[in-house]
């Protein structure tokens, strides 16, 4: 097989080929932005909630992007709908819980989509992925209130085995795994936590890389995270900046070349 | 008569200094780059979906633009009680069908509108605005599965006589047609499709040019596109990347004065 | 007491240093940007908008904000449920009463809330502000209608001690009151009523000084007004065109420092 760097770059060129197409049912905050992220990097990008067509768009996309930021009781309703439609038509549905962790409504919402429909793939910051495992982790708005150390990488792949999922953690070395397998990603900035929906982008970003390829999906969420975590590590190098930053990230997500990419990426791989 | 193009730069002098107050009903992906388009352009948006305040917010409008995009079936309600509204204040009504044609709700929803209150301009990519003339044209989510080529001029033609409204779509090389006089408008970038809400904005920006001239909604539409195309061609020449290509184009929108919009139009008028 | 300069660099290093959590319940078009201004100037900004959560929010929340734009009935509720929850637990709420005297709706949902709920902070433009205590002002859609002169200082200050709150009104020199004492605030520029969201992150930042001095409410919004409007005067300096402003002054948020700050203010103190 080959390695996982080559794996990234025929991931994103397979991207900006084939433009597959995200579905999105994600929270107003960052719908402009995650939409911005997925057309720099070469995907289709639709949002669209009601009932009335989430079954009908999620049937023609590549992937399922579900986003419980800004959440209601009804979006919940639709995120289940579109769910079991993205299932019956077998892509992949990638679940970002958004401050899990800090309200009852929010914790619970996740819960209620996992175990209503299957997931292919939960990322999240540490504390809103950890506080779906145990009740004493408790996360701040929508911030982490954990650094992702090595000692959660076996509660993560725990997770995984059970849900039958990836669980993909953001942080300073993200944490891909499958229950098996983990991959830790270097690239990305902390400057990252200082734009908002730069973390719902990575999910949307997800769901690109999942379309492309759906039996590979540890090595596609690993690829996407790479990928832009890549992208962020050139567009400091063009502003420290938070405003001016974000304008280098989409930048460099459309112009990040095969070659840049794989000198830049920082992935290592643990049994 | 004057030409177009002193129309145009006429009609942008106009919106400058009385700043029209567009009401918009709109996606919840581009609100702010559509009301940020508006305020760069000079004129004022106000954004208000509630039925509790559509008609009253209507009335005071120079004009209604309505866009379909993150639908659902209480807006569809609000967007014709609006549309009503605006009818009875004599003020032209903009309909953006955002991804008709990728799902039945989308296209039933802007059937509903327009028969429910009289339009004025429908604007659009080519796959949105013709799956509304025929069942056998698809959208992929909200990006247009057809090029506007010259073979789909006579159909936009006897949409605006069917409809008794200008028909414009959006393409390489833009086709806005009353049914009787055509004009196209080579102005804009491939770039354009990569950021998100560009469609959009032209719709909100129609609005505006419509509401400070709604007796010559042909040369008002053809004005907007032509202006909104010129403003991308001079953004792209400070940057081809699309986050910082959109911050130009909104600081073209902003200072793209008279002369240089002159010197930029590219329009062909078609009997 | 020390000088309000100095009152205000010691907020912002307060800010940067406990990154208060600031729950928003805001209006569609200025979610991501109030974010990201808020992220930019070092605090942890959440929306949340469902009854389901809103009070679990607001609780763990240093302050809330509240913001009338693109308004429905059903946030109303979650509004004042919010307030309450607030009120309970002792943190500041600060209203923005946007588009209020534009329509009946508008005005009419900051008269309930603010019966419903103690409010700390009002702050909007002139005629938004003033049409709440007068029928006669009326507000062009969200623009304001009435320019800030100094007629209008003593109704401020009327309406303070009538309410119990500060009134924060934003123009040419903005007026911050508690209906006794009276600060100026010089700094700012028009530039700003170009760019979509710039009043409502003003508000949502207020919210971020409220939550670090609680108990000087008069203090730390004219503190939140001189800090924002310096930041505009430093970002016009790199650009004055609209989109490039916009990013220069997010940047200005996150770099702006004590000295910098403490050099480019312009507050006049009035009895």
């Amino acid at each position: 097989m080959k390695d996982i760097e080559t794996y990234a770059a025929d991931a994103l060129d397979r991207i900006r080929r084939t433009a597959p197409l995200v579905h999105n049912i994600t929270n107003f905050v960052v719908m402009n932005s995650s939409a911005n992220i997925l057309l720099a990097a070469g995907a289709s990008p639709v949002m669209a909630h009601s009932p009335d067509e989430a079954e009908e768009m999620a049937a023609m996309a590549g992937a399922l992007v579900l986003n419980i930021g800004t959440l209601q009781e009804d979006w919940v309703q639709a995120m289940i709908r579109a769910g079991r439609a993205a299932n019956s038509a077998g892509i992949p549905v990638v679940l970002d819980p958004v401050g899990a962790g800090a309200t009852r409504f929010r914790t619970a919402a996740v819960n209620r989509i996992m175990e209503s429909c299957a997931i292919a793939v939960l990322r999240g910051n540490a504390s809103e992925v950890l506080s779906l495992a145990s009740d004493d982790v408790k996360t701040k708005g929508v911030d982490s209130s954990l650094a992702l150390s090595e000692e959660i990488v076996p509660t993560a792949k725990a997770m995984a085995r059970a849900h039958g999922c990836i669980i993909a953690i953001s942080g300073k070395e993200d944490c891909i795994t499958d229950g098996e397998r983990v991959f830790r990603v270097g690239n990305g900035q902390p400057l990252m936590t200082r734009v908002t929906g730069i973390g719902c982008g990575l999910s949307a970003l997800s769901g690109a890389f999942c379309a492309v390829d759906p039996t590979s999906l540890l090595e596609a969420v690993t690829a996407a995270f790479a990928f832009y975590g890549c992208c962020a590590d050139l567009a400091v190098a063009s502003s420290d900046l938070p405003g001016s930053f974000f304008v280098a990230f989409l930048d460099r997500l459309y112009d990040t070349g095969r070659e840049q990419l794989m000198q830049g990426l920082k992935i290592r791989s643990k049994g």
